[in-house]
């Protein structure tokens, strides 16, 4: 089995990095680092900062126990007085940053890390692999759930996910107002309520249909969910009725044309009597098929392949830049027009009503207060130490929602735009 | 910090498919489950076996302790008698499967889990999560590797992937033929090689390229790749040379046009006497942008987001199904066209010059022999114990370049196609 010990999910330069400015004398220097992307996935009005808690917890075990030091150390990667530094090490600088569940744009500065260089430098590829993943998979569930209009998701591809991936993924589907996830590891490490009830296989092994529902209801009562597609989905809905009766919570269909399979069933299911008999829909779910089915009988969705991969967006594009050296700005002559180097605070201006119009920007420095500004940074990490009050996943999901309702109508339109509000870098 | 344990990466369905035949008397019945796909990403010629024998080594590990037990029945997602049956589980039955770095094609049996419904059943999750990315990452990085014709490819997308996943990211890459990754953890769990330097940041955090130049230099000799592309290039490459002499190993690009930028550090390099010097290029390259500089001065490509999100098939599609129980083939209805139920066996036939031309599937009996066929399936697990010879990493990547080899040259190609040869299922 592997280690789930986080300090060598790194990137080779940034031990490199760190040996030659232990031996330079610029390792001390005081630095702030920032996240940010510099644009969207083709399309995206928004993006959704997922994670961040995260990786704060992943953080407080960023250690080089001598096992790791040694591999380091024998591999050549790092010399003897770096592997000493690594022995030593833990992260002593400060963190803030968005909240989880806020939107962000092009050149917000989503989470900046400040410390010295050889601190900072070794949590650059833990901080966006974080980051990157979560946020991806946190803005497709969004317009997900934009799409669900109220009615319930359930999220169900840790299948189609790397296995850890797949874990996080639950979460940032949840924060993004996911109501369940299939997801068992998801429930016990986040408290994610889990659902779930029978695949075509269970039918299949039983010696016909009738039988298996049997099965199940005896099992697991009425209050369950009935897979009725395996054969012909009208006789599934009639064996399910015979043998649950009306009182039957369920069923799903996860095959076919589900807008028309949807009508047929709602018929049916009420013909039978079965009007409290819910219908969910399942099978390669996405934000525009979900959409298509608004005006269909359906109750619940089941999201898996499209959710935890982003929806074709898999990667939320964030880097992880040097903004500031001992007080001083400092960029990369390649970004000189769209990159603005020092620290950043950053604003959400709203009209009195409540609506965002943009983000204002302002390196080293604060923005002039205005009526109904927010800011959006908050701390997370003091002095090395993460701070009491880190939001729970249920806070977080809370202010995502907030965050949707406070947008321009137009951003949470599925079709391809620009970013919702602009931000503007005040240089 | 989360638990690595692999039992809870599994859906809440699976269990209380268990409950429910355990209660009925049919969670014994022995049966045969199979991972195959039904397509291939769209235009993709073939599909790279990746992660069986990670798979393997984490179902080793796969019982539920006493907290995951007390998890599922406190949550009510199992009952006191599952629970006991959880306790004691251990997979006893038999797991099959094609090669790790096999290619496969739509409807190969790419594994095949027998034993009993409820021992097996378990299992769908957890073997699903890790071939469906590992063989997306495989099939990605193969692309990149023919496009690259020969040059050294470095994966350095850990950063775009979820912390874990990059790890597994990096396994199938190495597989696929990737010479180097950046990954550190997948040096150390994997014995795969890294590579690295620095960033811009190390170059930004220095008063001037120079003595960010020489701080490297002298930390790790001559043999480093120095980034010359932080403020000017042709300068860098200038600061470089003055500073490491004609004998530096190489010099890296991470930004603009790296087609024009190669053929003009080239020419400058070779002019300051540095003919030795390797030139790596880096910066959103995918198959498409490593092909398109072929003819280019290029002697390394680093590859980051394209590979570890699969270049656009982040996932393989691979499904996990119940085919055969005591012994009587089982399918689904809506399937009963392109699915064909019962245990297969697969041979691979070959024209005399070692050229493949098809895949013969058997159902419920072997291909009658052929000259130049090739059994497609091995050993894993045998009663529950993973076989003794597992193939290792450096042997799966060698499989799969003989493989690649074999197939017909059409499949090499990067334009979307058909899959490259046709696998005949012999009902």
């Amino acid at each position: 089995m592997y280690s789930s010990r986080p300090a060598l999910l790194t990137d080779h330069y940034e031990l490199t990095m760190v040996s030659a400015a232990l031996q330079d004398g610029t390792a001390d220097r005081r630095c702030v680092f920032e996240v940010f992307t510099r644009r969207l996935p083709t399309g995206r009005r928004y993006g959704v900062v997922a994670g961040t808690t995260r990786l704060v917890e992943l953080l407080r075990e960023f250690r080089f126990d001598e096992a790791e030091v040694a591999f380091l150390r024998d591999t050549g990667v790092v010399d003897e007085r770096t592997a000493r530094w690594l022995s030593d090490y833990r992260f002593t600088g400060d963190i803030s940053g968005y909240a989880e569940g806020e939107l962000y744009f092009p050149n917000s500065p989503v989470l900046t890390v400040s410390g010295t260089f050889a601190e900072c430098v070794l949590l650059e590829t833990l901080t966006l692999s974080v980051l990157n993943h979560d946020s991806a998979i946190a803005a497709a569930a969004a317009r997900m759930v934009t799409a669900a209009r109220g009615r319930t998701l359930i999220e169900m591809g840790a299948r189609r996910a790397q296995e850890e991936a797949a874990v996080a993924a639950a979460r940032a589907a949840y924060l993004a107002g996911f109501g369940f996830t299939s997801n068992l590891a998801a429930g016990r490490r986040y408290g994610i309520p889990t659902a779930g009830t029978a695949a075509h296989a269970f039918t299949l092994l039983h010696d016909d249909e009738p039988a298996a529902f049997a099965s199940q209801v005896a099992a697991l009562g009425r209050n369950t969910t009935l897979l009725v597609d395996t054969y012909d989905i009208a006789q599934g809905i009639r064996n399910a009725i015979a043998i649950a009766g009306p009182e039957l919570r369920a069923v799903r269909i996860d095959s076919g044309d589900l807008s028309v399979l949807a009508q047929h069933s709602r018929e049916l299911l009420d013909s039978l009597g079965a009007t409290e008999t819910k219908i969910i829909v399942s099978g390669d779910l996405d934000e525009y098929a979900i959409a298509a089915l608004a005006a269909e009988p359906v109750d619940m969705y089941g999201a898996g392949t499209a959710v935890v991969t982003g929806s074709g967006a898999p990667t939320a594009g964030l880097v992880y830049k040097l903004v500031e050296v001992e007080g001083r700005p400092v960029v990369k002559r390649s970004e000189h027009k769209a990159t603005v180097g020092g620290r950043k605070t950053a604003v959400r201006r709203h009209k009195p009503t409540g609506t965002a119009t943009e983000e204002i920007v302002v390196p080293q420095g604060t923005p002039e207060p205005r009526p109904h500004d927010r800011p959006l940074q908050r701390r997370y990490v003091v002095g090395g130490e993460p701070v009491d009050d880190l939001p729970t996943l249920t806070e977080s999901r809370e202010h995502l929602r907030q965050c949707l309702i406070s947008i321009p109508w137009e951003g949470l339109k599925l079709s391809a735009g620009d970013p919702t509000i602009p931000v503007i870098v005040q240089s």
